[in-house]
């Protein structure tokens, strides 16, 4: 079945489209370049790494976890929004100091989150992509912030915002001029509990289907559950994601948070293989770091 | 990575395990037999038909869409659970008797549901698979009625049941003697409303985890779009489903009842295509109908 | 400000108003007699009495509690609806004539709930209102049985329904002849945990707008927690419910379900009186039994 | 009935109690202060005013009608959270200065929101009260910086956050040395859609169970619909809210913000007349202007 609806408002009722994120007159999907890694309709692009960058030992040692394991980008929190002000609060600047050393040795190219408008200018210096997360989705001047920026964007789905919101949210950083923004559907807020989110799935169609940039799928925090994150990683895909981001702890059981949900280096290498299995059967392929194709 | 945690309620907080459906004893996953159609951890299921039997025309032609893709199963409404009183209610006692006619002409045994516990011996008389649907999860008579026939039973989630309230309407089954059961997540209510329910995948790896029985999923309600089926029926196999119920018509644009998330017989026929892709990529198959393997 | 948008459908955006119940030919609320009581826009009635009948001398010491405090109806579980199977199912029939006793013995006519189609008709011939719960507000056989009867039924809003498919189940019973009907608004599922339910008294403002049936709520099973009760009860009565229905049991500590959210006599005394003073503020009063009158 | 419950975290099963703003340690409910303005459980406050500052005279003219109302404090947004990029966006630190202005006319002190980090400290010199709103309830790094102020705090509940995560949110302000927060419940995210949100009253008697801080109602984004307004506010002073926020516009037919949430000078009238009636019922009082005691 052809998806031939690209930018027909008509087939998801009650959702105004937004003007540039729908752009009506561009059909093809965008592609969108992080550190040389593509985001786009062909290759699926996978990002791991810690929740939280904890200490050097544990953000390097993980790095060549994902290194090792064919992942093509490095994810890690230095600025954490934590729930609890009692809780672990990131490393901040020493943390982004970290993830460039990791990148250095791995030469794995890495997206951090900012929480704080005055933080952008300075992370946007090292990293090479800015993550904005689920509780700042809807954070305006942060939008606009990232949007004045030259490096492309992450932007979380808010656990309580719907599609329209999303789109619109991403339309505040492409009305500033940057029009290298992925989404990522990472759950949200639903009765159930036996879950930490609903992972909301059927996300990735109806975007892709209203919208021409990329959409990528966090099972980590979707799920909550380190043994949920398999499963829900390869019905991603299946479902037409672009990419994945997911937690990869090199100790999960030290982790000084989510350790919970973030898969080990073995769980990893065993998910990679599936996913390519999976990628193939749907016509696709899980895209591979470019040293890897010398 | 291994799914060992069978039968361990400490893996998933809060969700108190019931005893029968659970089955601390038995570590291995229920196969449950309908008409000849195994559901079990190998061979997926494919259900497909009509969701409401409209006419024995209608019907018919239906069937043999079906049976031509090579779904093993039809489904279809005789009575039919409406919103509205002032909606088609479904043929009723004549419906069941054109499912009868359409299972002698195609050799497909079918599931059609039931509302009313006077409805139930009636019923258990002519189909191979009684549906207790979302409306009804906690309907408890009905519950107990089908609980004490001779047939399997699919049940539905409700739109607005925990993983336990779910684990514990099977439990009702159950406790009669009746061990027959499916069960099948269909989409829960959420505040998104681009798609008519929220389809839960990771429900299928939290089912599968806590207790035994097979765990379908049905993208037509899941989604309530047409053009939404084909990717989350994908993503339903990737996620570890034993089978797939959804709603196709020969013509759905004449449909009475939810012509809109009803797939024609060329998206049913390519999907097919695409889902034996995806079950082989996980290690496992799309179930054939018998009388193709001689 | 005069609330004068009766039957006026474009007020709420969204909701298709169904045609009896809205009956847009008629402004003036309806009035609903059980038993004697009257359920209208003048006197606020308040039904009060245990979740479950469990015992002869509980029904009986809290129908007394019930009647001396100045309720005016008494409620009862005689057929009750269990989340598990292996928890105290009620005393069916035999509930229902200790119901009928306690009636005899206080004046106070009762209403209790029903589960099964079959039941209805044995449960008519005893009670002065019928009870559909909230699990089965879309149980559309037992909406259209209890729909043929002649008692009154009290319509519990389903914990996951909106207020147009509220709406359109009393269509269901109005439809089959029946027009005494009373909405209950008893709280509706949402992420929050630290209530049973989310009480929606904002229902009660909408369904007064949108029909002519009176509205009442249950503080009781919208918050789980007794000690929430009495502010619930106030605002239910602010926000111009017709009506309270309340779980009261005679030593809260002893129940055999829902305890945790039963005041206790001391506690209904105050209530009852705290109710006079805010239904005098809205210029309503709280409906005083017809013996009291003498 | 006595809620002597305060700080005693088993009554609210699974919340865990953060420690300043339980402060197990303080029985009585603390007393919060805004430009001479008490907010605690005695006198209940009014807060009232347009959604957005759109110009000098709307703003000027709608705080004529809140001061001859009786309303104690001015509400008007001059920095705007817009879910789309392309609607007004507020007049920013111009509407502060009318907002400025307006006080000096009417005696009134004014709330008013801030969303970035670098506006906090321009704000503070001017508003007699900041408030976070409810999509920045989890942006952190402006907790943090509001606690740093010397300026009480109206924090707006999130749309989809759990009791829990709205006190852990206070008590990042709390952790900073500000301890004069006012919590704000203003409706939560659910299926419903009817109303705009569905308005948490029952937040009211858990939040002032589990903490000290004073706790207001906006019933205007609670409902999003302006005849909703006056029955939600008397049952939000039913249920022991300590004040309200509402959106108030002098010609709401023209607002270019929320103006079918916003209720008429004459609605204001009436509806504080019978607040007042409430008020008594419940033994408390609408709190009146420090001149109209002279």
């Amino acid at each position: 079945m052809e998806l031939n609806h690209y930018n027909d408002p008509s087939v998801i009722d009650g959702c105004t489209v937004p003007v540039k994120v729908s752009s009506r007159s561009k059909i093809a999907p965008s592609t969108v370049s992080a550190g040389g890694v593509s985001f786009g309709p062909e290759g699926i692009v996978i990002i791991a790494g810690p929740c939280a960058v904890e200490s050097r030992e544990q953000l390097l040692g993980t790095a060549e976890v994902v290194k090792r394991s064919g992942g093509l980008m490095l994810r890690g929190g230095a600025f954490k929004p934590r729930t609890s002000p009692y809780k672990f609060q990131g490393l901040g600047e020493e943390g982004v100091r970290m993830l460039e050393e990791a990148r250095k040795n791995t030469g794995l190219p890495f997206v951090t989150e900012v929480m704080d408008t005055r933080q952008v200018e300075f992370v946007a210096q090292y990293a090479d992509m800015l993550q904005v997360g689920s509780r700042n989705m809807q954070n305006y001047p942060l939008l606009k912030e990232v949007g004045m920026q030259k490096k492309p964007v992450l932007l979380k789905r808010g656990m309580m915002a719907t599609i329209e919101e999303f789109l619109l949210a991403a339309e505040y950083i492409l009305n500033q001029g940057n029009d290298q923004v992925v989404l990522c559907e990472r759950g949200i807020r639903t009765f159930e509990t036996t879950t930490r989110n609903t992972l909301d799935l059927s996300a990735v169609p109806v975007l892709k289907n209203l919208c021409h940039l990329p959409v990528i799928v966090d099972p980590s925090h979707g799920t909550g559950h380190r043994w949920m994150v398999p499963a829900m990683a390869k019905a991603a895909v299946a479902a037409g994601a672009d990419g994945l981001v997911m937690e990869v702890h090199y100790k999960p059981e030290e982790a000084l948070c989510d350790g919970h949900q973030s898969i080990d280096p073995d769980e990893l290498d065993e998910l990679m293989s599936d996913l390519r299995k999976i990628a193939l059967a749907i016509g696709r392929y899980i895209a591979e770091p470019r040293s890897s194709v010398l």
